[in-house]
């Protein structure tokens, strides 16, 4: 297997901090240089079919995208430690969060940057101050449902470390980029960004 | 279990369908009336934790929320006809179908009909058309993708129905709201969306 992705891009580092999470080691590692618009050359759209990174090529050279798409089929492949949660219970409330994770603070948080930093103009049709304001507002909110969420609690679902903690961490991370950090009175939510940040594999996955 | 539904919302139809194409019919459904503003009333919001519909209440009171997650859980309890894959690899292709159905075409056009139909505008801050316009954009450059992928075949992935085709439909049935069709030249796209209309279990979950 190989995997396509991109070094500072927030969704292929999903998917490498999974992989070290399982201590995976044996997928070859493909770097995508998405600045230099290496995702939309042809030579890599005719193979993965969509200018999307990651990307993952199974050995019958099928190409799966989508971050979440790409961890589950890893989880099949090495369960454990287990991030998608063990029966189906489980699965629907790890993918319950991780969904609102993504949608209500990672998605939010990628646009606030990309609509933000100098250095991603490029990737904008139009860089625009009010859909980064907008994105910032959606996140915040969440950010505070979180925080009182997390009262009492070590990590986002389940009492332990899920996929959802993954894309909620990588979602904060990626806005250190313009700088950003959590409202400050968020204590709860702090000190699980702490913990997460801390993990040997949220180092590898960086 | 207990499932919260809303009659025209999109996303609670999704899990409707997959219960018709599974002849599901043992799930007690309440109607929410999110136009009258239920989803928001207390008794709602502190039974499933957010204001969102459609919701799944286990037996053991576990609230799930976010469509995809329900439906997940909902085939590992009524495993056929399959919707989301066998294996892991047709898992895979089946998230990664379904995630660019909901990205670049449902979620474009829920946003397209919500700022743009006039009963709709209670749902919103502020309507605007330049909202509405740039998501029919994106919906329409997806369109255009998918119509050139359906050539030949009858499915969105793997020769067979699956939550892909559910998620593509709805996302388009949702626009008729708005008297919307998709562009008449998508000749493939127009032959597999009638194929679907057509399915009893879209009727039911209608």
């Amino acid at each position: 297997m190989k995997l396509y992705t991109s070094q500072r891009a927030p969704n292929p580092r999903r998917v490498r901090w999974v992989l070290a999470e399982k201590g995976v080691t044996d997928v070859e590692i493909v770097e995508i240089d998405i600045m230099a618009g290496e995702h939309r050359a042809p030579a890599y759209r005719d193979k993965v079919g969509v200018p999307h990174v990651p990307a993952l090529e199974l050995d019958d050279g099928t190409c799966v995208t989508e971050s979440i798409a790409i961890c589950r089929y890893l989880e099949a492949l090495y369960p454990e430690p287990n991030l998608f949660g063990h029966d189906a219970r489980e699965q629907a409330v790890v993918e319950m969060w991780t969904r609102r994770c993504e949608f209500y603070l990672a998605n939010p948080m990628m646009l606030t940057v990309r609509h933000s930093h100098p250095a991603l103009a490029a990737l904008e049709a139009t860089q625009t101050t009010q859909i980064a304001d907008y994105n910032k507002v959606t996140a915040e909110r969440f950010m505070r449902m979180l925080d009182r969420h997390l009262a009492g609690r070590d990590f986002i679902v389940l009492d332990r470390f899920t996929m959802a903690d993954i894309v909620a961490c990588v979602g904060l991370d990626f806005a250190r980029l313009i700088k950003y950090r959590p409202p400050e009175e968020l204590a709860n939510l702090a000190r699980w960004y702490e913990a997460c940040r801390a993990r040997p594999a949220a180092q590898a996955g960086a």
